[in-house]
């Protein structure tokens, strides 16, 4: 008997008819068929509000004083004093054993308004700290939640693979898998992409769905990437890698990954 | 006599009082008064919307017509039929000779407000195509456009170095740089950043507006990092790196610059 797990989908795109919204209604509806506990926050729906600034801070703000981004954010969240769109995000993640970003990829990155959900949701004191140094994979989102990019791509999955001109995937997404998941604890996964997504026929739909229902099965099973932790002994107090701790040939961000190579679950 | 050259830079900072903001002010001053024209967009300033939507292309969005963002963007773009800020935004990036980014690293990438501005006014038809495959070094921004960001972290300088476990800034950057600016044909020059910036005493301000000033200097003159382009012999037909092309021992996103290592001006 599988027990039932809370999943928060975060989606990230204009058009309610797009691939992108069919990508999230499956997943919403694949995993209550499975008995889980689903919310959605549908970031174009919400308007989400992407930009920080001081109003994120309602009862605390100056306008005569200097704006402190991560000081008065820090401050406000430990005082449960943000604005009630943050912490009504943040209260979703606490809430979730894992976490689902759903978006297309727009010049490499999420879009404007996934990045400003992060932005104004992560703050210090909630998803990390307020003590340093940064705790990567011990973070205060951590207990094993796990973390799912599924991302839409228009070109051609070749040129995402390990020699592709865009670059591999895994370096692209780096800044959400590592510096955002890891960073703040929780344990991502291998993403999920559909690429040639400009137009999908719909058997290679068909397809796409199929295989991101596996991955939705295997959400809480699937091995994490293994990224190395702050404190497991690899890294000086500068949090540099210790010499020799990678295997020879290892290189860029493969450095930050336990053993990358045949001999490991992810790879 | 050194010429008169013309720089947009793009700023996105909330607080008019922060580093940001002076080094915005300080590049601003001093490449004015080294001749060159400047133009500012200050992004929180002019209130810049970040989300794409059907309120992009105005003239042509049919309510119960399925957004198509690439496609509808880039039919907007190629008929003149752009919302006004996003075609004033396209206007100072063609007038320029070099673009200039100043913002704060947020969670490893712009802030939302700057995404946005990327999002929405790199449309297909003015950054790059319409036709296919993305250009990589001879896209429409080209012409010899130079491209600098400036960043503020409030991390370490070594956390960001080869071995940091934030990975190297230039591997955290290369959505901007390769993915965005190479793509669309403009110079990458080596980023500007300022470590340890969350407190910055004085002197490490003013050292810092010394080493930006040097930099602006060279803003024409440096040398861009050597990516490869797509059409240069480099690459087959799925986009891939050909075999053996890069220096034994060559990996992860160093893949797409040529000769990496001790024998290039860059490295």
């Amino acid at each position: 008997m599988k027990s039932m797990k809370k999943i928060l989908i975060v989606s990230a795109h204009p058009e309610p008819r797009s691939l992108n919204a069919a990508l999230t209604t499956f997943a919403v509806n694949h995993l209550r068929e499975a008995g889980h506990e689903v919310r959605l926050s549908d970031l174009y729906a919400m308007k989400w509000k992407p930009t920080v600034d001081a109003d994120d801070y309602p009862d605390h703000h100056d306008p005569a004083r200097r704006l402190h981004v991560m000081a008065d954010s820090e401050q406000a969240t430990l005082e449960g004093r943000l604005a009630p769109d943050i912490t009504a995000e943040q209260e979703k993640i606490r809430w979730s054993d894992a976490v689902v970003f759903q978006f297309p990829m727009w010049w490499f990155g999420p879009p404007a308004i996934l990045k400003g959900w992060i932005d104004r949701v992560f703050t210090s004191g909630f998803a990390y700290g307020p003590e340093v140094p940064p705790p990567y994979g011990e973070g205060s989102l951590g207990d094993g939640r796990r973390a799912l990019l599924s991302v839409t791509l228009g070109a051609r999955e070749t040129s995402f693979s390990d020699r592709g001109i865009h670059g591999r995937l895994t370096d692209v997404l780096h800044p959400l898998q590592h510096g955002l998941f890891w960073f703040t604890g929780m344990a991502p996964l291998d993403p999920f992409a559909v690429y040639d997504a400009n137009e999908l026929p719909e058997d290679r739909f068909e397809a796409a769905r199929q295989t991101y229902a596996r991955r939705l099965d295997t959400l809480f099973t699937a091995e994490p990437i293994p990224y190395r932790s702050l404190t497991g002994g690899d890294y000086d107090h500068d949090m540099r890698l210790l010499p020799e701790r990678e295997r020879p040939g290892t290189a860029g961000l493969d450095l930050h990954v336990l053993n990358p190579g045949i001999d490991t679950p992810h790879c």
